[in-house]
């Protein structure tokens, strides 16, 4: 039976735009693991009342049930060792764990507040009201506010995915020669905003942004299907 | 025949502070592998004319001679594989590049300009003048004024740590449960302006500190017996 997954969408239910959702899914597609997704929206607590907590990803592979991205990642490397790995070993996995904090502290703190409002434009009414009252709680401001001045915060922004740019002069992906784990949790954040918002947040000579294509290519271009922008 | 490492000192033979010199030393000592130091002064480049470049850590070992941290650290890799792994793997290889890239662009990027001033005051006459030269062409302004407001910068240097931080609550260190070549690195940004600075960069209750202390007790010590400060 495929794994069922938990995935967080708009209001119109094909826009899918968790990062931590983007990394299960090409997690599940790296393992090509067979899998469907179910829509759900922020204030469904109920539906994943099952997990014990309020948050997607959640996962189901026959009996077990799994939350949490990184959790996930590792019950499947775990759970299915002879497909290919997303680690690359126990150095891999550890580092894995490092690029997850780097990418939302750094990465995602980042994007967050450049594209706040964009995510709130793509809700329904009742996840409107969930969403600017939970944001704008954690940004101090107001969603308008927070996004109204990102030209401004644009070159700092830039300027925190100088060691990924500096890294792709020596390889194409984080994880070597071929994208893995690392890349997906990045490029997540990338692809969040790209389902959600036209910013463009990177130049196109920039390196990162060619990393960027070949993460959207991979997969028969399963994130560049994706509904949204082509930013 | 012990490897040989030609590594920077200042004016005092002893004081031995470049980062990538002590990424080398515990990369060493990580494989268990003999080796003799040889002090060397920012301004000798005649005497590594031998390696086709001007700087260190330049390693001889046997017939082999391997210059640029990285580099030797992925010689030691390759050259030495029954002894304990630096990286733990394909996947750990290629992020121990990455942590290469965060640590010198962000920590380093942020130590650099904070204990400039206190490096020029530890060399010799003639290196202090090639290290102003060189370093205040790099910084737009003098080492005094670079080092003077570092106060104000504090709080935005810690706070580049978080990712680090939030890590520390996953595993004891970036490679998992032990040390190994992640965690070289970043320590080595802390290893170099503790041998120089009595600038204290980490609060005592940072998780970041607690790291650091474990670091410096590896290899009966080695990094916390060098002269330095207790900062």
């Amino acid at each position: 039976m495929a794994i069922e997954l938990w995935d967080l969408a708009g209001a119109e239910p094909e826009r899918r735009f968790s990062p931590y959702c983007w990394r299960v899914k090409l997690a599940l597609r790296h393992k090509d693991l067979p899998f469907a997704t179910i829509p759900w929206r922020f204030i469904e607590k109920d539906r994943i009342a099952f997990s014990g907590q309020g948050k997607v990803p959640v996962i189901r592979d026959g009996g077990k049930m799994v939350f949490d991205s990184w959790a996930i990642a590792t019950y499947l490397e775990d759970a299915y060792p002879d497909r290919p790995s997303l680690f690359g070993g126990a150095g891999g996995r550890a580092l894995g764990r490092f690029i997850v904090d780097w990418a939302d502290a750094a990465v995602m703190g980042g994007v967050f507040p450049m594209i706040v409002a964009d995510v709130h434009a793509h809700l329904d009414p009742d996840n409107q009201a969930y969403f600017r009252a939970t944001r704008e709680k954690i940004l101090g401001k107001s969603l308008e506010e927070a996004q109204g001045d990102r030209d401004s915060r644009l070159a700092a922004f830039r300027a925190t995915l100088t060691p990924l740019r500096r890294m792709l002069r020596h390889q194409p992906f984080l994880a070597g020669a071929e994208a893995a784990w690392p890349d997906y949790v990045v490029f997540s954040v990338f692809q969040w905003a790209r389902c959600i918002s036209a910013y463009r947040l990177l130049a196109e000579d920039d390196p990162v942004h060619a990393w960027r294509e070949r993460l959207l290519d991979l997969f028969d271009g399963e994130a560049r299907r994706a509904i949204g922008y082509a930013a």
